[in-house]
């Protein structure tokens, strides 16, 4: 097998890419196969095994791909001042989604509920879980640093955000309601808030 | 289909949840037969399906299940102060599991990852959700009556708190790390103490 990060061309990568994710979309997880993301791509299924052994391997390689569109995203906002930056974080994942978005995060739901048979899976959901504390807990500590922010311990900050943005993500894929702006609105109330509304008092 | 509160035994019916709760803490949700079940039980397979046509219609009977048994443990406490029974609630979720709450949390997630295409499950797991919801909200409301907490709104508290939860509790277990501890403790911190700590001053 080649690997997708020495030698698929680049434009072949994206392409793939692109079509695993519209794949994930139409299909979900559970019921995604290699002839699905090769017609997405236009490609023969024998090209995409040609890049990626299995449909675990390609997977693997999308995951992959998440964490540099995220580090894109997350470069474009970098000037923003870090309680602005961590508001809008928290509105992107919570209040901002659309249909596409909560269809994508169906899909995704479905591999992490196989990430405990299979530790591919598990090991690079670690890895795109480590880039997403480490991006939050970096904007609460240049909250910090800037006396912006109460003085609070930025890791465990941003995985309190983080867990409450995914338990509420999770409901809305499973139950289909209103949690993710209930969320955002008590996470902005008991939580975000309260890390500016004090810092010149507290500290 | 016999419907399991009119036609089945009650002893009968405790049996089959009790079986149904081993089957899925081995064999998972995705990979669970009714034979699984039925060996767990010790019953024949047939006499499984004469009170469950399918395994779908079982496992929404599990469901409804646990809210009782969830109906039982609340009753357990609800002469503590709602401080206290707010704190246990969140320390029973997060840092009291054992192996096997979180084997049993693992079948669960695929449940729930099940449910976008399902809406047997859907609407079980949406009811389960609401009685923890009003159970944490009259936790919450009970402590802002009796002055124990600031005037939050009780159902978007409950919901943060349970969002959090579920959340750290989904990381563990596809990642099988230490998000429950660490969530446990930024709740306690940032969500929890602020209910009471300021509740003379702020009132």
């Amino acid at each position: 097998m080649s690997d997708s990060d020495s030698s698929t061309a680049p434009e072949a990568h994206e392409d793939i890419m692109g079509a695993t994710y519209r794949a994930l979309l139409d299909h979900g997880f559970a019921a995604l196969t290699m002839q699905d993301i090769a017609d997405e791509a236009e490609k023969s299924k024998s090209l995409l095994h040609y890049h990626y052994d299995t449909k675990q391997d390609l997977l693997v390689a999308f995951l992959e791909h998440l964490i540099e569109r995220g580090k894109e995203r997350a470069a474009e906002h970098e000037d923003e001042p870090p309680a602005e930056r961590l508001r809008n974080f928290v509105a992107g994942g919570l209040v901002d989604s659309d249909d596409e978005d909560w269809a994508f995060a169906t899909a995704l739901l479905e591999l992490q509920a196989q990430a405990p048979y299979d530790d591919a899976y598990r090991e690079q959901l670690a890895r795109n879980e480590q880039f997403m504390r480490d991006h939050v807990a970096d904007i609460v500590r240049a909250g910090v640093d800037a006396g912006d922010f109460r003085d609070v311990d930025p890791d465990a900050t941003a995985r309190l955000v983080l867990a409450a943005m995914d338990g509420a993500r999770t409901e809305r894929v499973v139950l289909e309601d209103d949690t993710p702006e209930v969320v955002h609105d008590a996470l902005v109330e008991h939580v975000l808030d309260p890390l500016t509304v004090d810092a010149e008092g507290d500290e």
